[in-house]
């Protein structure tokens, strides 16, 4: 394929479920259409533990064209709680941090030039886990939550510590989503994924890091003339002004 | 980026609206995520006179890894009328065969093994164009469609004839559309753009071509380890099991 900027979204299923309909990842792309192919790279149930195997190979070193931005979205799975019954994606909070700065260590040394974005988990609703369980195994459900909120609030923090002492873009998607009245059921379908409207919360959190970061699609150049200005009778004209 | 298979969709502002909400390109990127990367080359307004400029830059001979599958899906401005409102996107029926010719010959020049599908322009609500134009230009809109059903159902023919010539896949959106009852509100939105239900057709579609092609999502193995089957003591061997 001929030469296009990417980006790419890196997470878990928040991000592997970007692409259903209002999904985030599909917004993005549609907004950079024309411009730079948005890479989906989501893996739903990891959590940063198991996202460092898939690294290297997903940014091999010595690239030579990296994507010129990539958000990093883990934690939900990392803040299951232990001896509940998700444990098995529990990633004790320091062996989190220790993960996520080794994920934007090798993204540093993959590509120093590569704008790298944070995304905090969201908050969690206990209720909304508790409903969607019973609705998927009635009275087997399981009796106490295995995600809190108060606890991916814990990961959410500390996301935005390394960040801060990496130097590198953060969306603090936690507080702002509970900023909202409802935001229980309004941005959560099951107390921990996103619905639409949840999906349009990240969507407008990530463009607004990607503009302050040079990145507005608004602000990149069409790949092609915009059809409005090729004349009818002498199409090459357009063309040609671009150098095509 | 490490390698993963790439399907293009190539085409005008039915494939460049993919990526929008219940888009036909969203929908592919979200079912084949994990297997392949769904790369957008819609430009809106285009014929295929137009995309013969574009071609050599989007699909540049000598690539080491080129995509698994392009769709071409060209015709629905190539088709507007001579005289009318859109007569600067006319292009002669014959040239439209030709233009098809040269984009088909050059994608198997490109790469002999991806697999290319012509998709016809969908059919054309004459009353829905009337309508959107008095939408936006109240009297002043034009009197005389500058698309006709009929003269789009002659392109459309004309692309199923040189997928047929050239041995290549081949969607015939034109019959297919108009098979239901009330096609013309239910899969356009302005008598030429496709609604979310016009897009599951396409989707659809699309899919059923990929599966007779040997590119079913459903048999192509995932990029790594699902996370059930990840040991959350010992996450390594699910890793090392498929050599990462």
């Amino acid at each position: 394929m001929g030469s296009r900027a990417e980006i790419v979204l890196l997470g878990d299923s928040i991000t592997e479920q970007s692409f259903r309909d209002g999904g985030w990842g599909a917004t993005l792309a549609n907004a950079y259409s024309r411009k730079a192919d948005i890479l989906v790279r989501g893996y739903g149930g990891y959590n940063t533990k198991w996202a460092l195997f898939l690294l290297h190979h997903i940014f091999p070193l010595g690239s030579p064209k990296p994507p010129i931005a990539t958000t990093i979205f883990f934690g939900a799975n990392d803040a299951a709680l232990l001896g509940r019954t998700s444990e098995r994606q529990h990633v004790p909070i320091e062996d989190y941090k220790q993960n996520l700065r080794k994920i934007v260590l090798h993204l540093k040394e993959y590509s120093p030039s590569m704008q790298i974005v944070l995304i905090t988990p969201p908050p969690v609703s206990e209720e909304g886990r508790q409903r969607y369980a019973e609705s998927l195994y009635g009275e087997n459900a399981m009796k106490l939550p295995e995600r809190t909120n108060e606890v991916t609030g814990q990961y959410a923090k500390a996301c935005v510590e390394i960040a801060k002492e990496m130097s590198v873009w953060y969306i603090n998607l936690w507080p702002k989503m509970q900023e909202t009245d409802g935001w229980q059921d309004k941005f959560l379908s099951d107390g921990l994924h996103l619905t639409p409207e949840g999906n349009t919360v990240v969507y407008q959190e990530v463009i607004k890091v990607f503009n302050e970061a040079g990145l507005s699609a608004d602000k990149m150049p069409l790949d092609f003339p915009h059809h409005s200005q090729i004349d009818g009778k002498n199409p090459e004209i357009a063309f040609q002004q671009q150098g095509l």
